[in-house]
């Protein structure tokens, strides 16, 4: 049995593990373009912020054993029928073809280019998204003193906070305006009030149109003729799927050009699976693929494909995402799982949010900070929808969002929050946790209490 | 209608509140015999420590609209055929007779007593039980250098943190070797050597059975003959239902003196409803009642009491306790929900267990915690039993146990923990949370991996 994984990031090297732990004697070998297997992309700003020193700690992990690694090797092309993929080399001439019983396809995502410029276009210009890129812009920081970035989702947000760290000026660039769509516009206002705090100049509802050379670096054009200007450019514009490999083997893309995958991890192709950044993701609460490439799917789902991929059984499920996401910026924490009130309408819901506010842990003791919770339920069944928190770095937010995510899976109401038996101690929470505070608000708000 | 609630501390508050939010026009009374309506006990180490200097502070909440709170009011008998409450006032002579339509008996529990010791017994030996305890002591310890603390309990243990921090000298003893059996011996063990670190002096595996009288102060005797000296003693020996009033009126107790109620916390007596420490609890996990009194499930009993009081619908349902709990002794916590081996065994589980240490967040951001975490499952099943952890004071742990609380609340299966989706960023979490690294550990310890 000979399994071959292309792509060496999150969800390739997941499904390797589980390959091995469940079948040893399989032979199980991973391809990956780069040399950097399942670096943890979302290290990269605290790299160049320069809380991580080493870049070599940014490595999940750094023994592989009982598989084979193929660094440097990028595939160029998949024939299902022959079932064999082609390799090109890193710094060698001509093609390999490597065979194999089953494939996984694991490559992952790309930077969208904003306004169709990609990196070397204009010097002083990068992307964010490889340990390539990070190296790039590592070096051309050095002896700078200021820093556009354009996009302001989690990677941007990031590197607004690390670059400040490093002491350098920043301007942010956000198309919208309130910045940060992913969570309501009340935490997208408080956020950019936060990155003020900190000295970030933000532009907030500014589209870049185009960058050019500016007499020292660049200068970011934007469409109402707005110019902010930067020793360096980072383009953070999000993401796309990597799926040109697949499709070109005849590999079905859904609406999102993302690779189609079953529960199962299952292309419509014989033999082929798919996880991580290309594939579509099944979403738990609307009951629908989507496009939400993040590295805890990306784990989960190669840990599925690695699983059905070397066992002949009925196959397991990935269990779906709920949307769970949560990022850290200066000295504030965002979290949020489930749908925002526009998601839950666009699929049929009968929305209500209600808002609160609560301490994280009893106010008479030490420390005690507080929280702004909103909930989203349908109005009609009771049913959550969806959370967000927001609040000061330490006030166990992340764990808080996941107690929500929790109920998301198993598709609870609201109201039953408060059936959770839940920690309490009045250092770390209170008898109603604000998770249970925030439900009974909303229970309260719509008269939904039972 | 008139809902009579007796007690006026978690559940009795509780129940008043929410009476009042379903039924705005009923008359709803509670009798507390102290001053102090919804005081957090739990705060007591607190203000005791000096971390929170006004006692006032430890009220829950001070405002009570729409309901008729009457202080310093004791409940003395129950007339459930004449539907009366006999009431001693207290500094005035007499009694007062009270009716009611619906009763909510809410009446706590009381310290029980070391050795056949009451306070007052021996000069200087004191419970901590009751905010007039909590001044008492604090009077007693103003000058004082030295504390003897019996019990390693939740109390007994904060209590030792509090007077360290308020710079006595202290001695703590456990009845038990390793201390806190309440978790694994592991964690016991390693709970003494942080206690000693910060000068507390524990002796483990002592029975105290006698206090007396000392030149300065009062001794403890051991039954080994060892004696510990202090200026003030503290007696945290656990707590008893306090249900002598409802047995007097005919309620029936259960094997464990506390007050047998239903899922509905309705007694047997009719219209006669009880709620909170003073009651056996439903354990969801093992479904049958235990006492396990926790101010959690206080506030939870105590609002479905009082919903299920105030209505005449079919009645909201007590969900049950998963048995979590948590507590924050110097720099570390432990925290615990479910089951313990033993515990699980007695119910009939075929019981596995397994210790993974885990980061709390990606060890390359600065600040990463380590983490032990013991899961408990059933081998045949694959079932969640319960989830213990330890670790550093700020490590998200309370929030992380409540995450396991959720699963179990669910009746998840352990492997079912990797399905969840969790919140991940570097300076937060992993990829796979310490929960899913745990539960892996535990699902290849006993090749349960599906």
């Amino acid at each position: 049995m000979r399994l071959l994984i292309i792509g060496g990031s999150d969800a390739g090297i997941s499904a390797a593990l589980r390959a091995h732990e469940l079948e040893s004697s399989a032979e199980v070998t991973v391809a990956l373009a780069d040399d950097f297997p399942n670096f943890s992309v979302c290290g990269l700003p605290f790299y160049l912020s320069g809380e991580t020193p080493d870049w070599r700690n940014l490595a999940h992990r750094t023994e592989f054993q009982g598989i084979e690694l193929l660094r440097g090797h990028r595939a160029t092309a998949i024939d299902p029928h022959a079932k064999t993929v082609t390799i090109k080399r890193a710094s060698l001439p001509g093609e390999i073809s490597l065979s194999y019983d089953k494939l996984i396809v694991a490559t992952g995502a790309e930077p969208r280019s904003a306004f169709g410029l990609r990196k070397a276009d204009v010097p002083g210009v990068f992307p964010l998204h490889t340990m390539g890129d990070a190296f790039a812009v590592q070096s051309a920081l050095e002896g700078r003193h200021s820093v556009v970035i354009v996009g302001a989702g989690y990677i941007g947000l990031e590197m607004a906070d690390a670059l400040i760290h490093r002491g350098l000026s920043v301007t942010i660039i956000s198309r919208r305006d309130p910045i940060f769509p992913t969570m309501d516009s009340e935490f997208g206002n408080r956020l950019t009030r936060e990155l003020q705090s900190h000295g970030v100049n933000v532009l907030a509802g500014y589209s870049a149109v185009g960058i050019e050379p500016a007499t020292a670096g660049s200068r970011v054009l934007c469409s109402d003729g707005t110019e902010a200007l930067g020793d360096v450019v980072l383009v953070a514009a999000g993401v796309r799927p990597a799926s040109a490999l697949a499709a070109s083997a005849g590999v079905p893309l859904g609406a999102s050009r993302a690779i189609q995958v079953d529960r199962r991890m299952r292309t419509a192709v014989p033999d082929l699976f798919a996880a991580g950044d290309c594939v579509e993701t099944w979403h738990r609460v609307l009951e629908r693929p989507v496009y939400l490439p993040l590295g805890t799917t990306a784990h989960k789902q190669g840990r599925v494909a690695g699983e059905n991929a070397i066992s002949g059984g009925p196959g397991r499920e990935f269990a779906g995402s709920v949307g769970t996401q949560v990022v850290k910026v200066f000295d504030t924490v965002l979290a949020r799982t489930g749908l925002l009130e526009h998601e839950a309408r666009a699929a049929g819901f009968d929305t209500a949010v209600a808002e609160a506010e609560a301490w994280d842990h009893k106010a008479y003791y030490p420390g005690a900070r507080m929280l702004t919770l909103r909930i989203l339920g349908d109005r009609r069944s009771g049913r959550l929808l969806g959370a967000q928190i927001m609040g000061p770095w330490t006030a166990e937010i992340s764990k808080r969002i996941d107690v929500f995510a929790s109920a998301l899976f198993h598709r609870s109401t609201v109201e039953s929050l408060n059936d959770l038996d839940l920690s309490y101690t009045p250092p770390l929470g209170s008898p109603w946790d604000a998770i249970q505070i925030a439900a009974q608000h909303w229970s309260g708000s719509v008269g939904r209490a039972q």
